[in-house]
């Protein structure tokens, strides 16, 4: 496979560089070392070491799942030898601190360069970004003694790390969460229950496995204030920060899952012995707090990961619809003459620019939350922290959900296009299909996120980050008419329009979900995949001003530009213009759904 | 398994006797010795067999491939065990005379038995299909002394048959095709090539597999007219119907599909040796033609496929609904009072009706389609007769194409009200949904769908199909506001107003196309899925017309029939009315897509 499949490098120096400015980054004092070439010879060495490490055995890992011995969960060496590279390379500490051995980049350079391990083998990086998500958590609440035992082993991969939240009877419903963490003489806790899903909960690859587990103490009340967080490895770590003998955390079964195969998912017995011990990390009843601390970067990593399946699903079917040749056009009646490239059909060509719009935007919304979380954190300007701060979490619910969504109808049309070719496993578009189907489940399912947004993020702090976001909205239609391109104008006007629209439906959502909440949850679901729409459209017409913008001075990017305005167009003709009627639909605060009896169905 | 969760009995029966009024073609002289119980006999017999012996080896089949030895394809014991037990209860025979074994029995009811055995095990019961398929086209078309060598033992399941048309160089492009047949001195023919996809092409299940293979004549004219059909079994057949030696027909590989594992998909070469020998089946240059005539039956099977596959698979997310009880609903907040199941949660419940939605109307389509095809041949009044044979070619292409794209998407939300477990193997549905997905592409994928609607069904006859298919539906319409029920009334007028809208956009379309033939091809998409909604949208008030009629009559029922009558509703408030932009889009006979140049994709 030529890495050309995995991005393609113009798009994503179009949208770092053109569309967001990054080399901006590298203004702030926190990245004062760095600059667009520092920023390229990143995302360059994550290209080629997604390319020779992880791409290779992406197939292969979903055709031999982790399978037990007896004693261990065997994974393919491949994995281990990917997973080691990544954390040589340092991507397992890119944006921390040079003393930690971080490499200090941007978070929207160090997504950059996830991507395209995303995009090479889902079922391997995640190894990777469990355990530098586990690490960030340890570095953020852990006490100084926690950090030193355990980072460096996890920042240099030796050891790997999961999240271990889900149990087989609360998934969604956190709050419902049992297992239980006892004290113990020493300071420690003494840890029992089961938790499911963990995904890389039980491997070969490490010599150690740190859990961050969500247990209740004795006496806690009910709920999520009733939680704690707990490292909880698989072999205990003494002083020194190394590990010993066993902790009594038992593989209880494993997973079998459509995809993301090479993924291990776990189910795990904590304390069958009673003999499993667990450090507190944060303060008491913290527990769901330091894990939402992290839930942003989690969401934006399920963002990506959905979008970059999709991505390269896109350019494989591109590659497969240039070269793969069938049929002859409308009005050629004559069965001696050649066929032509697929691509030519007007079908597969619609097919293909539709995944275009779908990917493309998808990427460029990703990037676009990354940013603000490093707006969030490195703007120089306090009242633009502010904002970022505000506008991300809003953003959160769209990033974690559309990319899942279009991202698996992009990779649903990349199959389509590759005709019956597609649906067999000698294609890799199959497989991507399969793997991003996992994105609208975890880190919070579309529905759980469709609540998050309507009934919380909407509303939050008197409606400021929506009327911040819109305000940002105009700002680019507002440049895309002062480009003086009437197609432009044009496509100003219509987001303009739809983003009114947005805002009165909102407003007779929340009233009427605040007047009782059961409409809200009715509702909620449309109204996330209307919301997302907006965004995707005002992102598509910053891209096509950015396009237009940059398009004389440089003539050998102009099939790319154009690419980029005509998608822009595509996107509001049909996706945008096909979601109209959902206002009236919400706004006539339907519900319906639950009119109907559990009996009647 | 109960049985229960491959088809709601209640609703079987509803749209068979209620809605269709089945019972009516007992009438008919045809049909004269059967009658409801008969057919319910015949019903309940599937039902048994499909729980018994299809349904118990699903998963086990698609965990276990058919794979090569090296000397034959090997399938699971369950699988051949199958066969024999659907040929052994008449279901090959179904619809053949009582002469030749068969029950004699109305497409409607052998459909609707077949079905069950597609909703228990798609993968097993493909071989019977294709063999039941086989069968039909050599009755249809083969000589006397081809149906007395080879029916019976194709009838009795003791070989199978293959349709082999595919070749790595033509798939949809069926004129294409390059297989060769060359006479011999005894007026049979030396076939030389390569097929591709043929499912059941090799296997150790039957003592003999009969393939039936296009093929093109030395001399013979480029394109489909240059096409003729033979019947090219694995072992030689003598003149007394006994299977003798190898014909030359190998395997050259396996393929591996993302679902319908069960079924052995291969790639096949006829006479590596120059010893394959096939027999001509109807006239030369006709083979087209013959394949045609099967193509409506054989497109019908794979919208039921499609449905029973989406079918199931709601059954088994409301059943999981009912019982998995997660979180609390909206307003209350004490975390230890008991969960509640998930059904009761409204974006549940929202999935729950999509789905039914989406299986019940393909349901009544498939069986609708099944009823026109049994009124093209029985129906007593000539006229009907004719009007039959109008309305089935034009709604083939619906029939293929909606179950399959709204199938998977009910398999999709089956998947999500499962939350993580959906996306494991140790739950059914995700294999439902990746055996769907094939649907969209094999007999025609849904590109080649919109063009056979677009360019040739709505224009056939100077329209009059698509003029006869509005009548029955403004007919339906009358009906609703003749009930007496407000909400039936206001249904009606929403579809007599999409179906206008309908009739406008095609004009517009046609007339395009007729100008521009890219036009329609770069349109014909949309315009097959926007045509879907309005047939099943009539389908959908023509079943709450008829639960509201049956309503007083039987109070045991009302729960099912105020389901049929909500369903219809959610139908009309979120499908059909989201729909509505469509046309415009259509009006604008758009060819952007393809104005969008290859190199700026």
């Amino acid at each position: 496979m030529t890495t050309d499949l995995l991005v393609h490098r113009d798009d994503l120096d179009f949208l770092l560089y053109d569309m967001l400015d990054s080399e901006d980054l590298a203004r702030r004092p926190r990245y004062a070392d760095h600059g667009r070439e520092t920023f390229d010879a990143a995302i360059d060495a994550a290209h080629r070491l997604a390319g020779e490490y992880f791409a290779p055995h992406n197939r292969l890992s979903d055709e031999n799942e982790p399978r037990f011995d007896g004693k261990t969960v065997k994974t393919l060496p491949a994995v281990g030898a990917a997973v080691r590279a990544f954390a040589k390379g340092g991507f397992l500490a890119a944006t921390h601190d040079y003393e930690l051995g971080g490499m200090q980049l941007p978070v929207t350079i160090s997504q950059s360069c996830l991507a395209l391990f995303r995009a090479a083998n889902v079922g391997s990086s995640a190894y990777c970004f469990l355990t530098a998500a586990n690490a960030n958590l340890i570095r953020a609440f852990g006490s100084e003694d926690q950090k030193r035992r355990f980072l460096p082993s996890l920042l240099d991969g030796r050891w790997l790390g999961t999240m271990a939240l889900t149990e087989p009877e609360a998934g969604s419903s956190v709050p419902d969460l049992r297992t239980t963490a006892t004290p113990l003489p020493d300071g420690r806790y003494a840890i029992k229950g089961q938790k499911i899903f963990i995904s890389g909960g039980d491997h070969d690859i490490s010599e150690n496995i740190v859990h961050l587990v969500l247990a209740r103490m004795a006496g806690a009340p009910a709920g999520a204030k009733g939680l704690s967080l707990f490292i909880v490895p698989k072999r205990r770590v003494d002083a020194e920060g190394a590990a010993g003998e066993s902790n009594d955390v038992a593989l209880a079964g494993l997973i079998h899952k459509m995809g993301y195969r090479g993924t291990t998912s776990t189910l795990l017995a904590f304390g069958e012995n009673d003999a499993c011990i667990g450090e507190l990390v944060g303060a008491p009843g913290q527990g769901l707090r330091c894990m939402f601390h992290m839930m942003n970067e989690a969401r934006i990593g399920v963002g990506m990961g959905a979008t970059m399946l999709a991505y390269t699903g896109y350019r494989h079917a591109l590659a497969y619809a240039r070269e793969r040749r069938q049929g002859r056009l409308p009005g050629n009646a004559d069965p001696a003459s050649p066929p032509v490239a697929i691509a030519e059909h007007a079908d597969v060509r619609r097919m293909l620019l539709t995944q275009k719009c779908y990917v493309e935007g998808a990427l460029s919304l990703c990037l676009y939350a990354a940013r603000l979380a490093d707006d969030e954190k490195t703007h120089p300007d306090a009242s633009q922290r502010e904002e970022a701060a505000l506008l991300l979490p809003l953003l959160i619910p769209i990033v974690k959900s559309w990319p899942a969504r279009y991202g698996l109808a992009a990779n649903d049309l990349a199959i389509q296009v590759h005709g019956g070719y597609g649906y067999t496993r000698e294609y890799p578009v199959e497989q991507f299909y399969r793997d991003n189907r996992l994105n609208a489940l975890h880190e919070g399912t579309h529905g759980i996120q469709a609540l998050d947004l309507l009934n919380r993020k909407v509303g939050m702090k008197d409606g400021q980050p929506l009327a911040r976001l819109h305000a940002r909205v105009l700002a680019t239609a507002e440049q895309a008419r002062a480009s003086g391109d009437p197609g432009l104008a044009a496509r100003a006007a219509e987001l303009e329009h739809a983003w009114q629209a947005l805002r009165e439906t909102t407003e007779v959502l929340r009233a009427a979900t605040l007047a009782d909440p059961v409409q809200g949850s009715a509702n909620a679901a449309y109204y996330l995949d209307l919301f997302g729409h907006h965004v995707i459209a005002w992102l598509w017409l910053w891209q096509a001003v950015t396009a237009k913008a940059q398009l004389p001075a440089r003539p050998h990017l102009e099939g790319f530009y154009r690419g980029k305005l005509s998608a822009c167009d595509w996107f509001f003709q049909t996706e945008l213009a096909l979601a109209a009627p959902v206002h009236t639909l919400l706004r006539g605060v339907e519900r319906h759904a639950l009119r109907t009896e559990i009996d009647w169905l």
